[in-house]
């Protein structure tokens, strides 16, 4: 089995990757934006189950096409498919971008930066990687997504950015399932929600989390892992919690 | 009456823009990137609807922060509150922005552009027309949505920037909605679909339309207006179809 782990230099991607090794994956190949800065990379240079050059780590920024391009060239140069891909990368805030309590926190630069991150860093690493893609091996593109991305589940409001961005992502997966059913009958298209993980994304809204459902990355990537490993090409093009029900959208 | 028809210079928001005078509205502001250039602008000058200072054209590009926020000011100068809002600026193609049939078709920078226009533009519009909104008077607003911006109802692929826009769209307007409803008991925020409406948008996309399915711009506003009027607070938060029917997300 052939893994790629996007955005895998930390928090759930790191688990997500160490979840790969742990189920016998031959190459695992981990994507960060500076991946020797990253957590996963001083983790997994110590750990056993690393060994024999079976990860590789790749620099991708998903602002930036040509380093996805760079890195799918690369992933493309080493394996002749892909078995499973989980998209991590995510963001809620960062700097002078928070999350908006009212429409009157609305910016537009931060309605489209949160759309690129979250949105269209999967779909533009789908368009790179479609000939390993293609074929008919059993094969899962998955997405880190998230309940508050639901609008039919949407009833406090708030974090307009992200929850737009949410639901843009689970719209552009939703329409990459029908195509990729055209080229693989055996491949699904995911969309995760990982529940409230104990992650830098999550650090500051963790304050209302019932006791109980603050999940650790390892715990998170374990559920979600598994929730994949459930779903066949019937399944494609839904969104997923970790406990493996079907969230509307 | 107050109503503000941004995009009104044309195509199905110029038939709305004709459909407030016709409903009686006493003051109207129609909104287009370059109002003078635009059809509405002629063809309200020369209507007996349209005398008596009822109708105001303001320029208003839905990219530019500072249009939207000179426009609203230049509204809140004139009116205490608005009671009709229809947001009808939207985009599928323009120039080299195609809508994408296949995922290798997929450009980061038009599917920005996409979000920029379709999902963004209502909800920066409300950021500056707050003060108009709140209040306990009846209030919709409203803005064109799309059924192939549902996500649930996506079963043919193709067109991901598009889709995605009017997804996350229908999330925004979801999100405001809730928002509205702290503000102002008598508001009611709606999507619209408006069938397939014979229009700059759509003429590329017309061969498979099913006879008596293309709608021209005024029978499109019609149905939609009265789809309006039907709503109350109750319905706030979803996408309804020109037919009255709700759509899933």
């Amino acid at each position: 089995m052939n893994v790629l782990i996007q955005g895998g230099g930390r928090g759930i991607g790191m688990a997500l990757a160490e979840r790969a090794l742990a189920a016998g994956a031959n190459r695992l190949f981990v994507t960060a934006r500076d991946p020797q800065a990253a957590p996963a990379h001083s983790k997994l240079a110590h750990s056993k189950l690393a060994s024999d050059d079976r990860v590789t780590f790749l620099p991708l920024d998903v602002t930036d096409e040509a380093s996805i391009t760079a890195a799918c060239a690369q992933i493309a140069d080493s394996v002749p498919q892909l078995d499973r891909v989980i998209c991590t990368a995510g963001m809620l805030q960062q700097g002078d971008i928070r999350p908006e309590k009212r429409v009157a926190d609305l910016r537009q630069d931060n309605l489209l930066h949160l759309y690129q991150v979250n949105a269209l860093g999967p779909v533009l690493l789908a368009r790179e990687l479609w000939p390993l893609l293609k074929g008919d091996h059993k094969l899962h593109f998955a997405a880190i997504s998230a309940r508050v991305g639901s609008i039919s589940d949407n009833r406090l409001g708030g974090w307009y950015a992200y929850r737009a961005s949410k639901a843009a992502l689970n719209q552009l997966m939703r329409t990459l399932s029908i195509e990729l059913a055209r080229v693989n009958p055996n491949g699904c298209v995911a969309t995760l929600h990982p529940g409230t993980v104990d992650t830098n994304l999550s650090k500051p809204f963790q304050g209302g989390v019932p006791a109980g459902k603050l999940f650790t990355a390892d715990h998170a990537a374990d559920c979600l892992w598994q929730v994949l490993d459930r779903l066949g090409p019937e399944d494609t093009g839904l969104l997923h919690a970790y406990d493996g029900s079907v969230i509307p959208y």
